[in-house]
C-alpha cells in the first residue's frame, strides 16, 4: 500500500530502457502531481565553521593519507585523500580462493582495491552545487586525474565514482565530498548496462546514447552535453548528463571540456534542489570498464546519473530488481525544464 | 566514509554467489561486532485496538475488493483484497507500444498486472511473527492459492510476493499484511537469478541450490527445509529458508509442508527481532517464471527470503548494483544460530 494518490489520467505502463537494462513500472496511481514531490528531509547548509570536521582546510592531519591536491600548495582548492575506513583495501592482494568448504561452491577473491575521498572544496558550508561552474570542473577533473592513475593496476576492472549528500543518500560527513570505489570485478549493474547497450547496438547498428534525441525528456542543453530524464528512469527525477559526441570513458573524456559538465551539473543540482526542497541526492558516473579499448566500444557512453532520494526501497524492489516510478519521465522533465531559477548563484 | 568501525582481524573479500549472481564486498573494517548489530530505529509493537484501520476484521467495507478469506465466513482469519492503489492495473490489457517519438526506441507495455494484500491476522496488534506455525502456514497458502488463480492468465509471467515490515522498509500500514504483485514481464533480478543458476548447472550438473550443505552458513533446519545465511549474502543478516528437495515454483510446493515452513520462519523472524531489536524488514518470495514448465527447470530453486533494514544503499551501490556488507556471513549465521530464543511464544 502506497500513500494516498491523485490519478493524473495516465494508465499505468511498463518501460524498458536499453541502457539501463531493466523494466520500471511508472504507476500514476500512486502519484501525487509531478509539482508537488517534495524531499521530507531536506538538507540544510553546513554551519560555516565546524572545527572537529577533518575535511576542513586545516585538519589535514586528522585524515587518512592525502593522494593529491589541487593547487598543491596549503591554500588547495580540493584535495583526493584515501578513505579512512576502506571498503577494499590497497595493501592485499591474492588470488581466487575457493570456498567450497561452506558447503557452496562459490567464487571470492581476496578484497584489493582502492577506496577514496575527493573534498570537493576546503570550506566546510560550501556545497557543491554553490561552487563557481570552473571549480566544479576542477573535481571532475580530479576524478579523471585519479581514475587515469589507478587504471594502470591491472587488476582493477572498474572505477565507480560516486556522491552521497545528506545522511539518508549515505553521506556520514556533511563535508562536500565524493568518492571513488575502484574494484577488482566488473559489478552486476555494469554487465547489465553493457548487455543492454550492445544488444541495442546489434539491433540498430548504433549506439543508444548517441540516439537520445530527447525531445519531451529534455531538461536543459549545452555545447557538447544534454541533460534528461531517462525514457525509463528507475527513480522519480533522476537525470541523466550525457555527452553528445560518442565517449567510452569517463576518464578519457576532453579536459576543456570538464567546465561546461560542470556548469551544467550545477544547473542540474540547483534545478533539483528549487523543485524538490533540497533533497538528499546521490550522483554517479556511468562508465566503461577500464582494460577495454574505447575503439572496441562503439556502443557503450558515458554518462553522468543523478538520483534525488525521495522515496526508499521495499520487498518488491528488492525482491525482483524493478522499480515503481510514480512520475513520468516526461512530466518530470517538464517540471525541471520549466523550473524558475534565480539569476547567478 | 562510514560510521567508525572496529577491525575483526579479517581482511576484506568479494564473494559471488551463483543464486544472487552479484558480486558483494565484505569490508570488515568498516563493521562493529556481529552482535553489536542492532536496529536504530525498532518497530514497536502495534496498539491493541485501531478503530481506523482499514485491515481490522469490521472494517472489511473501508477496504478496496476482496479477493477470497480463510474461513469464508465474518471470522476471517486472513483475507486477500485488492491494494487500494495498485502499481499495475487489472483492467487494462494492451499491445506493446513503441515510444520512438520521445527520441529513444526502447519498449513499453501498458501497465496490466495485479496488485494484491494479504491481512495476515484480523488484528491490529498481532504480528506475523506473534501468530502461531499453523496460522503462518495458513498465510503461506494463501500466497500459493492466490498465485494458482493469477497463473491462469496467460499474460503474466512472474509474481512477486513480498511484505513490507516497518516504514523504513516500505509499509504504510502497521497492520500485519504482504503483498502480491503479477507481472507482464519477468524483472531483471529473476532473469539474473536464473542465469546464474543455469550456470552453476551448465558447469556442474547440478542445482545450486539442492547443493547448499551450510554448516557455517547454517542457522536451524527443520525436516524439510534449512535455514542459512547466504554464502554472499547482499545485506548483513539476511536469510534463506531454502526447501531441501529441488523445487522450481512455490507455488506447486506441498501444502502440508506450509505450517512446518510456518514454524521456520517464525523463528527465523523471532531470532532475528531478538539479536537485531526487531528492526524493520522485508522477506521475498524467490520463485520461477509462471509459464515454465517444472520438469524443464531442473537449476531453479525457490527460497524465502529474509532482510532486516539495518542499512541504507547510497551512490555505489545505486551506480555499481555492488553492495558492500560489513558482516561475513559465517559470522552472521553463527551469531543467530546461538540466539537464545525464549521458550515457546
Amino acid at each position: 500500500m502506497s500513500s494516498q494518490g491523485q490519478n493524473t489520467g495516465r494508465r499505468p505502463e511498463l518501460r524498458h530502457d536499453p541502457v539501463a537494462n531493466r523494466w520500471v513500472i511508472f504507476s500514476p496511481a500512486r502519484a501525487k502531481r509531478p509539482t508537488d514531490f517534495k524531499s521530507k528531509s531536506p538538507q540544510n547548509s553546513n554551519p560555516g565553521d565546524n572545527s572537529s570536521c577533518p575535511f576542513c582546510i586545516g585538519n589535514e592531519h586528522e585524515c587518512a593519507p592525502e593522494i593529491f591536491r589541487v593547487p598543491s600548495d596549503p591554500n588547495w582548492k580540493l584535495r583526493v585523500i584515501e578513505n579512512l575506513y576502506p571498503a577494499l583495501s590497497r595493501n592485499i592482494e591474492g588470488p581466487c580462493e575457493e570456498k567450497e568448504d561452506m558447503g557452496v561452491p562459490a567464487r571470492a577473491i581476496a578484497g584489493f582495491g582502492f577506496h577514496d575521498v575527493v573534498i570537493e572544496n576546503p570550506v566546510h558550508s560550501v556545497h557543491l552545487c554553490d561552487m563557481e561552474a570552473r571549480d566544479i570542473g576542477q573535481v571532475l577533473l580530479a576524478y579523471k586525474k585519479r581514475i587515469q592513475q589507478i587504471a594502470s593496476v591491472e587488476s582493477i576492472k572498474y572505477v565507480q565514482v560516486f556522491k552521497n549528500h545528506g545522511a539518508s543518500a549515505g553521506a556520514s560527513m556533511s563535508h562536500s565530498h565524493s568518492q571513488l570505489l575502484a574494484l577488482p570485478i566488473i559489478p552486476s549493474a555494469v554487465s547489465a548496462r553493457f548487455e543492454g547497450m550492445n544488444e541495442y547496438f546489434k539491433k540498430t547498428g548504433k549506439c543508444s546514447l548517441c540516439e537520445v534525441q530527447a525531445k519531451e525528456l529534455l531538461i536543459d542543453e549545452s555545447t557538447h552535453f544534454i541533460s534528461i530524464v531517462p525514457f525509463a528512469a528507475t527513480y522519480p527525477f533522476e537525470m541523466w548528463i550525457i555527452p553528445r559526441a560518442h565517449s567510452s570513458h569517463f576518464h578519457e573524456f576532453d579536459c576543456e571540456k570538464m567546465v561546461e559538465l560542470g556548469g551544467l551539473l550545477k544547473l542540474m543540482l540547483r534545478k533539483m534542489s528549487l523543485q524538490l526542497n533540497n533533497p538528499p541526492f546521490n550522483f554517479m558516473i556511468q562508465t566503461s570498464p577500464l582494460q577495454v579499448k574505447e575503439s572496441e566500444l562503439s556502443y557503450a557512453h558515458w554518462f553522468l546519473q543523478i538520483v534525488p532520494q525521495l522515496s526508499g526501497a521495499g520487498g518488491f524492489e528488492m525482491g525482483s530488481g524493478c522499480y515503481i516510478n510514480p512520475v513520468f519521465p516526461e512530466d518530470a522533465a517538464k517540471v525541471l525544464r520549466e523550473v524558475n531559477l534565480p539569476v547567478a548563484g
